[in-house]
């Protein structure tokens, strides 16, 4: 059973290669009557294309999305919305020499383990660039999520190479992220980011970092215990993204060191509502939204692909060898990513918001 | 869409409520022709059950599950193998007074609002007891995993309320964690565990910690990219428990302060394989596994249930009350709920070797 | 993939075999708030029970249903609905003398060719005592179309043998299929298919035969195109039940020899709503439902199990032989295969309702 | 929870309208190191593109498909295989006034019910033209079914109007169905039917009938009992394409008329492998195929757009009103459907072969 879909209710399936001919995905189950436009998904495309500032990839793509079905006089039909970008600017004359050598940190090795005949060109499917159909289809899950239940979904950048943001308002994420080349909210350290990813830039050595994202007005009830609990399906989401290797909501690993008594968030009626005075929890008690920010952040390790000098072994010749890692890469993928992980929990909440009955059919 | 099923190529279904008559699970592609005895189950059900030592609650169950179908002359058919543990000890009288005011980090009030008619007694299908069919089930998936391909998998206690285990072998793991009351491996900090949680519990407080979970000898290649990758359902599979707020994998959030260069594993061959020196990948790579160990840290919060007094609201009298709450509870889980989490890494496992042909149909 | 479970919405899982502990379900995605008694199911399974005339076989099972989870205060809670039978009457010597000698007809050479170990006694999970399970899940199906929608699901026997009824009325079905013996509303020709019955039980041999379906009150909408249109899931739901071999909807194989002019269905507005003059469709149009009767035929095949002198083959000395089967069978199953047919309208119904959001969480 | 997914373990998952940018469709799920080029696809397309003779509509598609993903080096990958053909030649005048008018026998009321906000141009997502993706992803079944497992797939036009062809060969099939316009294998009877179909061409009208798919070479043991059974998913499969109102396996209805005697298929051991004499069952026993061949056939609607004057309703006005309906029609849709039902025939084959272990990853 292959794995190229996501979710149950709003279901998207991806497709493409980092140097094949595009690059796109099918979504599945938008409700009709959703006013979408080829600009609404350029706008998040544009927030993860390569070459937006210095600290990014020199790979000149325009990521120009195309909406081939599911949208009639602008508006969602119900049916599939089909979307595709065309891969332009591809060069794959840096791979030939690895195609054999898998470079440590990359799935070259358990792609050739797995499928034998694998497309080694710039990653292949394993690119980071199959992630511009994961955006895509975030983007129109944002729209609904937004349009129908008033739901924002939120994201930046809170360390990297251990240097932390201090802590920020939801105001301060909204104003400051997309003034960063970073996409840090709190700007002082916005700035050490920056230095820090240019330092390792100029090393041939990557940094990894974390970055949260946060769901506000989320209404109560999303979540299916015991298995497509919320926080599950979003555990599954972001760890699905291929840089990420931890996951935690709300408190997270900092439960480990604390006490019932500590962890636990009380409730409080406020203004005939209930509310919770904290939220440790991250806006989810037992696999069901609350009603409170739903809060997540996820671990992203350091581009594996370094202009280092790297141990590894020639599958041909059988022998150990050392390769150097050519090709356009980002010395810090978290700001370029960091779209990517917002689309992935708007996916998420959209999925739960229909299964759940949250969102109609029209 | 429910959510109450787990897998797709050993898929498992699980029922039951905390104070209903049964808890269960049906377990749906088992190849045929693998051994299974009603012991099998019975070993990992009795590490899960309920009043093993005095840091667990006292809710005496003796947990003794039935095969209901699948199994004929101890072998397994390729039919679902239906299991059933019926509840014994049943004691719902501190619940009745709890019923419109739900328990501060408890599902109370999610299940009220996504399901308005809720089974409120014990936590219902929210509490830790829903787990009794995924051990069991997970039992067949352990066994299944052993006799084909030899993989083991190992689990261990590796922090309570910030009392850290020191490092410890594979044979460590193997020797201690089943004679130390918390199922801590390095027998030093096991002590000071216990303690810790005896303390609590005389407090009437809870602590969380944290596990970690193991495979060993997983061949390389499982995992379906790019949504169904190995490390995207272990994720999921861990957030799925109930007390689970984080999840990471090899270097996990470690890989916030690395650079490239210290988080790429460099590959050598070794008599005739692949290996990696280092593994902060934790045995997987683009979410395909690679033959090295597979390593999974859980976080676990405190257990919600305590003794103190804790604000709350009245949902029926919309006002703010404060409760304390009955019945018995464990005031760590981590020791108990360490066979969940094995149980879901080698369901994950299982799902995954079959999917990917490593386990035949018979 | 394993195959035991069933819709995507209103999901049911079975298990069981004819002479192992028990048969069961699992309903998952029934809403919370239907009134439901373990009296819902054991009325519908009376109807599909063994002895219940002289046409029917003589194993003595009473079927007496337990629902084990998912229902409080006499009302589902959302969660998974666990049903169970027990089997009492089981007699497996009959089957021992055939273990290696596959019946024609029957599943047993192929079961055999699938999983290599396989539980022979009775058919195993290949016997009709599989669809008990079907049978109570539909009951809950029922109840919740007929509580949320109104929609009503009836059945008749309509051919046996080449004896066909005359057409009758939906109120001819409500009032004389449960006095028939056959289950045909057309009392004339009941009393035809009757004896028609009784005399191939005399020369051990048995009768195929047609059952119709119906679905009254169905709102219009329901159905998910382009592959899980409503009549596509039905043609699966109604093939899955071991003895069909056809299936049409409305004027099915009659299409064969029509004009699209005799074929189309005028429209006509009738009291501000939209109807057709005729229903060729069906009650279904591009996949859809239209608001009209969905009308659905299966062809039942004669019950293998007969009692004259077949040839098969023995599968250990590898030659050619003759058997006669010994057991208790029904000379023709229509009668009591129709309520498991009605089930599995009632399932797609449900799921399909759910799925479209006719049916809301509670 | 939308519908445009078909298959499990080779999955495939269709877009596009009618008179939109493009129809089209991914394969997940192909094992990787299957040769396969963009002519491999052309050829099943040709097959069944509109223009082909003088008995299908004018409209002029030439269909050509594009490959843009999964496949490297003339070889599938593993990776989803997406595939385009863009729409050219699209004239949706005709379609302007029928806007508020449903067309009798199609989709337009249902899908208006649905969703609401509808794609009324050449009938959008309900049109035949959908199944261009269905054949792309068809052609990929077929080249893997013969290449991994020799399975031949064969089709032919059994019956139109009444008029049907005597009985043929598997050879018959092979030698004649290409040659002729209606894709009859008995000449005789294909001459009398192209007749016919001219003949209502004339009048405007249009004619229904039926059609054979037959899958040789098939090995035992694919299908998963008891809802996944192999006859179930090719039911699904065929009567998901629009047109088919009604489908049978082997005997089919015939079945009505039967003794169990006449009907069981008797096993007899032929060169040390078991075979049945007789074939009523189609190939498929318990839900599992057994060697001999899978036989289906469909019921075919007349194509519902005639010219002839039809009553409807006016859904603005709310009153009834005739139409004729112009565009660009078949007159008779089954020598063109007749690659479509191939296709699922294919799919549902690919499918349970690699689910059943049968095609293995590469």
């Amino acid at each position: 059973m292959p794995g190229n879909t996501f979710g149950k209710a709003f279901r998207i399936t991806t497709f493409g290669e980092s140097h094949g001919t595009a690059v796109g995905v099918i979504v599945d189950g938008c409700p009709a009557g959703l006013e979408l436009l080829e600009s609404d998904i350029q706008k998040e495309l544009d927030r993860r294309r390569p070459g937006q500032s210095g600290i990014t990839t020199s790979r000149g793509e325009q990521d120009r999305a195309r909406i081939l079905s599911g949208v009639f006089e602008g508006k969602t039909t119900g049916t599939p919305i089909a979307m595709i970008v065309y891969n332009r600017d591809v060069d794959s004359s840096p791979y030939i020499e690895l195609k054999n050598r898998p470079r440590p940190g990359h799935a070259d090795l358990t792609y050739f383990m797995k499928y034998g005949h694998v497309d080694w060109r710039g990653g292949g499917r394993a690119s980071g660039r199959e992630t511009v159909g994961r955006v895509a289809a975030g983007a129109v899950a944002r729209k609904l999520l937004f349009s129908r239940l008033g739901v924002e979904i939120l994201g930046h950048v809170v360390e990297v190479h251990g240097i932390k943001a201090g802590g920020v308002l939801i105001d301060d994420i909204r104003k400051n992220v997309e003034k960063s080349s970073v996409r840090c909210a709190d700007m002082a350290a916005a700035r050490k980011i920056e230095d820090e990813i240019l330092r390792a830039k100029k090393d041939g050595d990557s940094l990894g970092g974390m970055a949260e994202v946060i769901a506000i007005n989320v209404p109560g009830g999303l979540g299916e215990p015991v298995f497509d609990k919320l926080d599950a399906d979003i555990a599954k989401a972001m760890m699905s993204v291929g840089a990420v290797k931890g996951v935690e909501i709300g408190a997270g690993f900092g439960v480990a060191g604390k006490t019932g008594m500590e962890n636990n968030d009380p409730f409080v009626m406020e203004s005939g509502e209930v509310k919770t005075v904290t939220n440790n929890s991250g806006g989810i008690l037992g696999g069901i939204s609350n009603g409170m920010p739903v809060v997540v952040r996820a671990a992203v390790k350091p581009t594996p692909s370094i202009a280092m000098e790297q141990k590894t072994v020639d599958l041909e010749r059988m022998e150990d060898v050392t390769i150097k890692v050519k090709g356009r890469h980002d010395p810090c993928i978290l700001p370029r990513v960091l779209p990517v992980l917002e689309s992935m929990l708007a996916l998420v909440l959209a999925d739960h918001a229909i299964r759940g009955g949250f969102i109609g059919k029209y």
